[in-house]
């Protein structure tokens, strides 16, 4: 609590524990309905999903301005909780309007919009059910994502958003700078090439798109650490799927193998959605009511099982012999190395296994350098966490800790050994067996709202073309 | 814990709970010490500063090789537990040696090393007793933040990073973009000036210096709320305060004024502290011994007194009357309207009060266009904390809520009333009384750590002409 006010959550949450009792609550009116000698308000402070019913009746002093108030009203107001999501006003005076907002002007229509809609207004839409609800889970599952971590003994580390480094290899990046000039004759130039010695970091910078390689100087020394943090990718994909600027958790564990690494994946998506049924069952509700038909039932499911370990050729074998027995894929040219399509995933999750299921030990020719090389020499340890309905969740691995084969890997994959002299080191001196995954944020939140569209469960969505508020 | 290795942290904070049961532990050798017929090794899994001491004797199988390296293996072991910090090897092969470090090549020189060298190897600076110390201790602060907003139920908004407003006013700022190309001919341009309409959002677009104006947007809807993010300053200065890119902790509050600001604001200072107090004894014992003597007692004052509110207008009649007595200023031009220097600051914070100060009611010539104007127009409500040692923590206001007010404001800071359209609506529609504040997180924990440069509490500090690793 802050100051004097008490919060509309914390009255609902205490079912009888305040009645009798005299408090000040403070919100924005969702609604004023005007019935005669009595005025009913629902007051809406965004710490829940359901207000506060109030009863106004006309002793008051200002009834006539509270009532013929249209809706929108801001009230603040001591009042008598009488029961349960009820409130009577006691007090002539106790009933303030702070602010006010014109119906005929207000840019929020009343009723359901579109969130294409509400996208047009995003410094508006927290204030509408659908927004909110979004905006009261993403929050808890931020907290969850730290209490899960610092309960299981992980450093929370911040990797860095400017990197110096173009060899992280996970997309296209953004180029940072202070001599970039919209008069062209100002960019400090020798010979037509932009002279980067004069730029704010004296080199090229870019925007990070991963913290993974930087955490694991941390690993290398503090065991269990992890990041969460803004990561980004200069991709032009227009996908409900994909932004320009989102948050990525990335764990890194010391002294573990790729199965530790599944069963931290799996209790940690297990704890999140865990936490959103026990902290907000009535956001859950009005999304399970308007976006996602069963999303209740389809999140209990997830906890309730056991996910499944698979293995890459396993999977492979699954398809083949389902394609056999007539399953029909878009892409039916399915064998061992190749890099699976989001059917084949969703098909061995949905159909086969009913579950989420980790898919693990992949071609080592589709994935990336740093990846632990299985003793075969054809794999490496890496993992794909598979989701009912979604499709890959989470990416993982357990790091190539042997300094000669991570060498050969890196020339292998066509990248120079001086980029990565930092990264060699932890090889050089004192390895140890480490792995880890990275989760985007939002497909977290995506999949616990039932929300379909990315750009509807961040604050204010970075995509082509698309830098407002 | 991930796997079934137990944390050197948890052994140690059980006191006597795993005597006699059998563990496996792992970690990097900081000591090994051979002595005939034993060998002591002081493990460290980065978990906590002090290591587990290990007894090993020549029994073991490869006790040979166990002894005969220098310092710095790094090992994995299932060994007995047999008092608080001692574990004593009890089977054959139990001792694992998994890396090792060759002493002679190691850039990690042993005993103590200058912060200076160290910052040269911020891959290898968390092995160390300073940095690993100071990184727990950041982390703690940094999930201690969390706590206390969210117990007191204020909502994890994560404001953007890439903005394509030029108009926060916070200072110079990184610009970014998918079409700054080292070969000027290849920049998009119409008679030499860029053409911006090309760039990745198709417009000119910055990194973030401040998330307040985004996450006011979340207050006039959700009430309490806060950002904890990294935002960036372009300045070139080169103290041991400053970095170019940093984290910032930005609370806002509905329904709530100035006063109601320095409560929410001394009770999380007071709380990080007690959290750091409670968790992290070991790690400031070293610091107070090796960095700076009295911080333990230092913190603990500062928790133990209650924080002083005085106007800006005590304040200056204050130094007037403190320099008629004859204390000495550099800056010795005291007056109505100044603002005030660093050591003005710490003279009240030190010399008068001695403990931390909320100076409030500024003149507005020195403040941000966006704080509440007090009813005589003279000031506006901002404040800053004060505190002894340090000088500014945290700066503070009750924010404009009339639309009328701050579109004067506006226009009298030379701004443009058009840049702010978003943000006026906020007044507009519903305007409520709101406060707010801004905290710099390195600031906090050069506080806490009492560490005096800001790039050794950072894992890998950004500043003019450095981005490396």
């Amino acid at each position: 609590m802050v100051g004097t006010i008490y919060r509309i959550q914390e009255l609902l949450n205490a079912g009888e524990g305040y009645i009798g009792q005299t408090v000040t609550v403070a919100g924005w009116a969702r609604t004023v309905r005007d019935q005669k000698n009595l005025c009913f308000i629902e007051l809406n402070d965004g710490t829940s999903f359901g207000g506060l019913q109030i009863v106004v009746e006309d002793k008051i002093a200002n009834f006539e301005q509270v009532a013929k108030t249209k809706y929108r009203i801001f009230t603040q107001s001591d009042r008598k909780h009488c029961k349960e999501s009820c409130q009577r006003i006691i007090d002539r005076n106790a009933f303030v309007i702070i602010g006010q907002a014109d119906p005929e002007e207000y840019p929020m229509a009343k009723g359901v919009q579109k969130p294409e809609t509400l996208r047009q207004k995003a410094h508006l839409r927290p204030r509408g059910n659908f927004f909110s609800a979004v905006t009261r889970i993403r929050n808890n599952l931020a907290y969850a994502t730290h209490v899960f971590f610092q309960n299981n003994g992980c450093l929370y580390i911040h990797t860095p958003i400017i990197t110096g480094s173009d060899c992280e290899g996970a997309g296209e990046m953004f180029r940072i700078s202070t001599i970039f000039d919209n008069d062209v004759s100002k960019i400090p130039q020798i010979k037509g090439k932009v002279d980067t010695t004069q730029d704010f970091f004296k080199k090229e910078v870019n925007l990070t798109v991963s913290g993974q390689l930087q955490v694991e100087h941390f690993c290398i020394s503090m065991s269990n650490v992890y990041t969460f943090g803004p990561t980004f990718r200069a991709e032009k994909a227009h996908t409900h799927r994909h932004l320009a600027e989102f948050w990525m958790i990335e764990p890194e564990f010391a002294f573990a193998d790729l199965f530790d690494n599944m069963e931290a994946a799996e209790g940690y998506v297990k704890f999140c959605i865990n936490y959103i049924l026990q902290n907000n069952m009535d956001d859950l509700q009005f999304l399970d009511k308007r976006v996602k038909p069963g999303l209740i039932d389809y999140l209990k499911d997830i906890v309730s099982k056991d996910f499944v370990r698979c293995s890459y050729t396993q999977g492979i074998d699954i398809l083949l012999k389902a394609q056999q027995a007539g399953a029909k894929f878009e892409n039916s040219d399915i064998k061992w190395g190749m890099d699976l399509n989001s059917e084949h995933e969703r098909f061995i999750a949905e159909k086969v296994f009913q579950r989420p299921v980790f898919l693990y030990d992949y071609p080592k020719e589709i994935k990336a350098f740093y990846m632990k090389v299985t003793d075969d020499g054809k794999c490496v340890r890496a993992m794909d966490m598979l989701i009912p309905q979604v499709g890959e969740l989470i990416g993982g691995s357990q790091r190539e800790e042997r300094y000669d084969v991570l060498a050969q890997r890196i020339k292998e994959c066509g990248l120079k050994l001086e980029d990565y002299g930092p990264y060699m080191d932890l090889r050089k001196y004192g390895t140890v067996p480490h792995c880890g995954f990275g989760l985007g944020f939002e497909r977290l939140v995506m999949m616990v709202t039932g929300v379909e569209n990315i750009r509807d469960v961040i604050p204010f969505p970075r995509y082509h073309g698309s830098a407002e508020f």
